[in-house]
């Protein structure tokens, strides 16, 4: 596994500022449940995928306040140095519990809880927020996006349209959402995943011909490369590729234009030249909508760049992180919730499973404060532990964890009702139930 | 300066099997220029802010083939070991010239160059389009946030709605664009920037009232600490808030509910209580229209996060990066472009100059194309050289070069049309005109 950096200073000042105060209050010791949540799906979506948690546990190892990070925090007199002093023996020895990677999440589903004292809980809320919202938006577009694709494989193609860092997050997330591979080497590098890729426009344009740029690429990469054909002129790109390259021709990558139609008379014309087992890869511009209205056209693989990496209109899932439970001083766990208008959230500590049918499809999100709700035997409970006593638990970190996400992540799509294939705006596909302790 | 991670592997794979291809045509070594441009503006924008170039210099030094990267590309067979010998020796040794950050620019501005062998400049392209289109979607953004504020201080505190890293160069970014400061550490740490930050809701809710929240605040980080009011009830904060802190408290938070009418009853209760003194500090999911909406009320700075760090509807800038010249086998340059539907390029080198008025306005952004434009005296080169010959020229790195790009962004923007700070969709503020030599 690669070493993540030094992650201390992914953090919002505050949280800093409220460790100082609290421990001068005495109130940083106290145990707390804190919840990562999404009071709402975005606009018209029908579902969440949860991402970003196994990324969050490798980057909880190298959340330390070493030489140059408390250097930073003194030199600039962001805390004093109590506080320094606490941060400089921090580590997180708290639990943590919540939806794996891959899962299907909804409104006020408790995706991520942290139970530790305050001060400890306090310190993470941003790494937490930034990975989860972040892996979470582009998860659930790629959901989407493969979804729409309906078992043809999708090909994660973003990362220069996106932070160089989130790039190699989001080619793990896309997979996580049953992408098939990605462009990106890093990711491959860090997580395993399958990374593809041929030659752009300008290959082709620093060659004095398309035909001298076909037969270098062919070789040097073989005959079952993919060629670019839509430099100058795609019937004759087409024409020249299979003369290049043969029946054996691996793939035409077609970039531009009305891809539906090209895609036919491309298809009809590879076949009239005798390359039947060529492919048709496109690419340009696809989101979900654009590869659903594709679904008639003879098309054998999506590359999906922009659109994919900035969560196709959702960049961020819009998680928070709230204090929902802490003890008072004679050591009782109290309920608390801000009332502020139009932020309620609800208090207590959730557990939560999902209701399935007869026939084991998803009837309801059911979310219980401060209990764990009742089950039939059919229903499935949501909630894993991660982390136990600051130690995290096997299973959830590194490229495994990604292949088993992806895995969880088809199963979880499909005990959803069928609606949730619809790309159409409209409710949560089930809805969020509460269940409470009688009192 | 903080060491960036090794940036050799932020690469989509492509790159790296035209490198292969062309190393075996031979073709690698000819001489290209590439350049990085947008065809267009985020729709109805008026104006781009470019930003990240000073990144890109940081992390050239680190795009380096060591044994991880090449381990990594030959276990997976990604490319030969012809090509693996060449990018253990790389070091970037072609010249890089371009918009400095924090200027404005438009569709087609030539904000990128790069001037190299074909090979040296192709393994570049993620890395380069990555930062720039990220940083220039943020500042872009930042920019609109700072006009709508006019003046008023804006912070950045969107750290948690992006991915981990995103939300450092986010801040970096936001700094350009004319953000005040940012809540994010590690921005502070690697850039200098100013950060702030004081409390949340949980701090208050971890203490058994208000009241005592409030105290231990005051007493932890005294009495010009700003205090957050709307947990419960924002009157009774407010007036708490007064009683704890006293005629120094230095900031009320408004965090919710309609703040143009808040603001106007907290600023009346503050002064009535003698506090008018007290600033107010606004912050929920604000954009540039809400900002804007808020300039009539009694509001002292703005807190921006989801909205400035997702580009405020724009999360990337959309440029690319073609191959517009090559030499010829003759060693000639030879303007090269291609010709695809609704994607077509304008090949040649471009030089780029912002036509001024007497008055020193705006008028026109004037592309030589293959040329240096013709200048009257008035108009601005744009063009700066970063890098010559693999050396990266002094200025343009570092803290030094966040504020210096900050300033220059302030000076590009009063230089634009007045309808520079229109928020309402509109057409790009000057137009882009080309010119070439006469043939």
């Amino acid at each position: 596994m690669v070493t993540p950096p030094n992650s201390a200073l992914f953090t919002d000042q505050y949280e800093l500022t409220m460790l100082q105060a609290s421990l001068h209050s005495g109130a940083a010791h106290r145990r707390c449940v804190f919840e990562a949540f999404a009071r709402r799906l975005p606009a018209g979506r029908r579902y969440g995928v949860v991402a970003g948690t196994g990324r969050l546990l490798e980057e909880l190892a190298g959340f330390r306040f070493d030489d140059a990070q408390l250097a930073f925090l003194g030199d600039h007199r962001i805390v004093d140095d109590t506080t320094l002093a606490w941060l400089a023996g921090f580590r997180f020895s708290g639990s943590i519990s919540g939806y794996a990677e891959g899962e299907a999440y909804f409104p006020n589903s408790p995706i991520l809880t942290v139970e530790s004292t305050f001060a400890e809980a306090c310190i993470l809320e941003t790494l937490i927020l930034s990975i989860l919202n972040h892996d979470s938006a582009i998860a659930s577009a790629a959901s989407r996006m493969t979804g729409a694709a309906a078992g043809r494989p999708c090909i994660e193609m973003g990362s220069r349209r996106t932070h160089e860092e989130s790039a190699v997050a989001a080619a793990r997330a896309a997979i996580i959402g049953g992408f098939a591979s990605t462009s990106n080497l890093e990711a491959g590098r860090r997580y395993g995943v399958p990374t593809v890729g041929t030659a752009a426009h300008s290959f082709t344009l620093l060659h004095d011909s398309e035909r001298e740029a076909f037969e270098a690429q062919v070789a040097a990469l073989g005959r079952s490369t993919s060629l670019l054909v839509d430099t100058y002129d795609v019937e004759q790109g087409v024409r020249t590729a299979v003369e290049v390259a043969g029946p054996e021709l691996g793939a035409v990558r077609l970039d531009s234009g009305d891809l539906v139609a090209q895609a036919r008379w491309v298809r009809e014309l590879l076949d009239d030249l005798g390359n039947d087992t060529t492919k048709i890869v496109v690419t340009s511009d696809l989101d979900e909508f654009a590869i659903g209205l594709l679904a008639s056209a003879p098309v054998d693989s999506y590359g999906v760049g922009t659109s994919l990496v900035t969560g196709s209109g959702a960049p961020t899932a819009g998680m928070v992180y709230k204090l929902v439970s802490r003890q008072d001083d004679g050591g009782t766990f109290v309920a608390v919730a801000k009332a502020a208008k139009n932020k309620a959230s609800v208090g207590g500590h959730k557990h939560a499973l999902r209701r399935l049918d007869e026939h084991g499809t998803a009837q309801a999100e059911i979310v219980g404060i401060g209990i764990t709700p009742a089950s039939d035997g059919n229903d499935r409970p949501l909630v894993q532990q991660f982390v136990k006593d600051g130690v995290v638990l096997p299973g959830w970190t590194g490229p495994e964890a990604v292949a088993r996400a992806a895995e969880r992540h088809a199963q979880s799509i499909a005990e959803l009702p069928g609606a949730v294939r619809r790309l159409q705006r409209g409710e949560p596909v089930i809805p969020t139930e509460y269940e409470e302790a009688a009192s």
